[in-house]
């Protein structure tokens, strides 16, 4: 209602100041703008300065019966920015909660609100000259390490299954009261950052890819620098052995981080542009993706290993387990004393995110701008995101089948299966395209429900979806429905949070 | 209400035959008896045989408002045993589902229901030459592998974090509906038993240390057996340097199972007998700890490091890091092949379980029987489970507090802290006594209470408990309990299967 929505913009207003309180037509267009067709408006944005203040705005959305939709730094792309689930929403922006609260060097955490980004916790680490770094995304640099990980989204390094490396949050719920999970619901408990589960029931999991509170604080787990860092770089023409390589090596723990597995054109959308004169349109030829491939020297299938010695011989223990599974696969040392080589020479590996794979999203637009922002530019841009067994026959099915929906429909296919835990492959397929063709917005999210429904009749579900897909997996299973749905309503019954 | 439980009864007994129903005293008094001082009946004890005599069973519950209790195979010593946590309530043995559905050598798993034990999990991995081994729990080996995980139990090898790393959880709910975690919702999804949480909010947890619903199958991962297994033995006066230094191996990945630290008693339960004659009486007296602790080659500190190499050069890389970091320690190399070893050369390090343990619990009984039945043969034994930071001076604190309140109340004090994870010990305390001395479950239970509150107090909370502290947060927080409540009575408004 009209009134309520007043009601509670005026009573925001109030507690956050006008400034902090926005509801200008261009503001909000601009925050309704994705990088691919969405059609939800948000009502208004307000930014709490704090997580008392994010309580209060809590308490004020449920007095009037507003529902809030949290964005912590909105560069959820290919997910849907910051673009709200469903219209009616106010945009709770928890970008001024940008505290890294507490750091421990000899325990290896550090503790942040939503705010803090991959990039300023990096400089942060490094600033402190700390004997440790976080796991960081591929993704933007900018976007938020709490969100991030309460997405389940992967990370580099050690504990690159971000969200199984999180302990201790602190949770606004649905009327406004703090919730601390784990052992912090233990007044002064020495141990809240340091473990996963409390004690009776964990609730960790609830609140993750899910609408059931807003997470205003968590610890993330860093990881030590390795005495021995090193970079192995391999291409193959055939996917399942060097699959079946990589999972023998991430059972037996020789590989600890996350192994990517890399289409030619997923690497050509990072390391070139779209040849517009020698390809003559869209999509691209065969002759001249199979052309830009071995010029940029790639194979079919492309590869990265990350390994972490303790000490040189146990690098390269570590170097010899690998170079024996991974026919070719050639080694790089990482720098020897991480704090003082530059950003670059680190990179992601250890700890040092960039944004370079954010330009990618241009790759079928003409020019690539100097400050990057995707959802404004109008680049086309998203994720298709399956688990699929880590296993040579299955990677090749799933793979085979998402190139093939995508190129059907006049895309370049870019996939990627990440072995981020031992077990499952991440296949993450995107589409990149230019939003400013007409009728390509509809293709590119009819191609994503085909490639979709037909992965997941192949037994390989979502693992993570957005705007492209709300709840991919309801009526999968109706007592599964039944289950969360009477959580929700038992936590949430004025549906102010939920998706 | 006896009407509702007679009506129930009679149709469990339709359901499942005479013969699993038990209703006899003699039964139900073995039922109420556990290694310390328990009120709790059961009214009868129901035995289905497989998952969907599971759901028939809850179902009629429901009918009759009949208040469940499921127990694997009883063996929660130390917390209860098979014990109901209230009166009222029937026990639901869960020890004929003894199936083990599923096995996928190169994924890594086995499936099974909650009557499989550690013992048949072992045999039957062995049995089938499985180049992979199931994490196994120090209690004994006869304890159901699956409510181990659930109760967030430890084990051996690289996945000794139990609960971390099983999927795929059928929950029988309150109402009798099945219900199925992670990826399971999706008919035929190849990833079920792959991967921790599915898409959407991750559910496992709320059935882990909890009564919200009975798992029936969970699906559980495997190591594969090392090229080189080294076990580590060191034994130290003073216990923030060592457990400093496991610290930093366990953060860097050197070492990647848990890393034991016991005091003296603690092994001289497992290793020697109550010197009666020598000490007079109990407690023992201080001269004769230390002059049995030297006979045993045993330090006031003790524990092992064990280590899992890909390769011999891996395990020597591995070993030097550890030699260099933990003064004096000796390592021993283990079965180039385990297979072809014999179970006690593989020990619990490459899965196969024992009971030495359990005899630990006849400490101060006169007689150690050929078949241990701690329950029957009244042994008293009581743990005290609390989570303290990894690090030497909180080590040292917790250690020295629980010490001096057991050995107050006339008990020998044996503590156990256990690196399950890389941050946080589990300092695991016992009191052994004699349930037939007069006066001692007393002291026992008051013992425990006291050493609870002060490690509370001292902020380092309980991470698990049993009957002797039922829901040992409750109160703590009051968003909390409300919070936790709220679920309860969602799933099960009849408080059906709740604790």
């Amino acid at each position: 209602m009209r009134e309520d929505l007043d009601a509670a913009i005026a009573r925001w207003r109030d507690l956050l100041g006008e400034e902090h309180v926005w509801t200008d037509p261009a503001r909000l267009a601009a925050g309704a703008r994705a990088t691919f067709a969405t059609t939800q408006r948000p009502e208004a944005v307000i930014r709490p300065a704090d997580r008392a203040q994010v309580a209060q705005c809590v308490r004020i959305a449920n007095d009037h019966d507003v529902p809030l939709y949290p964005v912590s730094r909105g560069e959820n792309l290919g997910y849907g920015s910051r673009v709200p689930s469903r219209d009616g929403a106010v945009v709770l922006d928890l970008g001024r909660l940008d505290r890294i609260v507490d750091f421990d060097e000899r325990l290896a955490y550090v503790t942040v609100e939503p705010g803090v980004t991959f990039r300023q916790l990096s400089r942060f680490l490094r600033t402190c000259r700390a004997r440790e770094f976080a796991s960081v995304t591929g993704g933007p640099a900018d976007a938020s390490v709490l969100a991030n990980a309460l997405e389940r989204g992967d990370g580099s390094g050690p504990l690159g299954d971000r969200f199984a490396h999180v302990a201790g949050l602190e949770v606004v719920l649905p009327d406004g009261e703090r919730l601390e999970t784990g052992f912090g619901r233990f007044a002064d408990a020495a141990i809240t950052p340091l473990a996963t589960w409390g004690v009776g029931p964990a609730l960790d999991g609830l609140f993750s890819q899910s609408g059931l509170g807003v997470v205003t604080r968590m610890t993330i787990w860093l990881a030590p620098y390795p005495a021995s860092f090193q970079m192995g770089w391999w291409t193959a023409a055939a996917l399942p052995p060097v699959v079946d390589a990589l999972r023998g090596l991430r059972l037996s723990g020789v590989v600890t981080s996350t192994t990517p597995v890399w289409n030619d054109l997923k690497l050509l959308g990072v390391v070139a542009r779209y040849p517009w004169d020698e390809a003559g349109g869209t999509p691209l030829p065969d002759a001249v993706r199979l052309r830009m491939r071995e010029h940029a020297n790639l194979g079919r299938w492309n590869g990265t290993v990350s390994l972490y010695g303790a000490s040189a011989a146990h690098g390269a223990a570590l170097r010899d387990l690998v170079a024996a599974a991974i026919d070719g696969i050639a080694f790089q040392p990482g720098p020897a004393k991480p704090l003082d080589a530059d950003e670059d020479a680190c990179g992601p590996g250890l700890g040092v995110p960039h944004d370079r794979n954010v330009a990618s999203l241009y790759w079928r637009k003409r020019e690539v701008p100097t400050q990057l922002d995707p959802d404004a530019d109008g680049c086309g841009f998203v994720w298709l995101s399956h688990g699929v067994p880590f296993e040579g026959g299955h990677a090749q099915r799933a793979a085979d089948r998402v190139e093939t929906e995508l190129a059907a429909a006049g895309f370049e296919p870019c996939v990627a299966l990440l072995g981020v835990t031992p077990r499952m492959l991440q296949l993450v397929a995107s589409i990149s395209y230019d939003r400013d063709v007409t009728g390509d917005d509809d293709r590119a999210l009819a191609c994503c429900t085909r490639a979709r429904t037909a992965l997941e009749a192949m037994g390989y579900p979502p693992f993570r979806a957005g705007l492209q897909a709300l709840d991919p997996g309801r009526g999968a299973s109706p007592v599964y429905d039944r289950f969360v749905d009477a959580i929700a309503q038992a936590i949430d019954p004025k549906h102010i949070l939920r998706r």
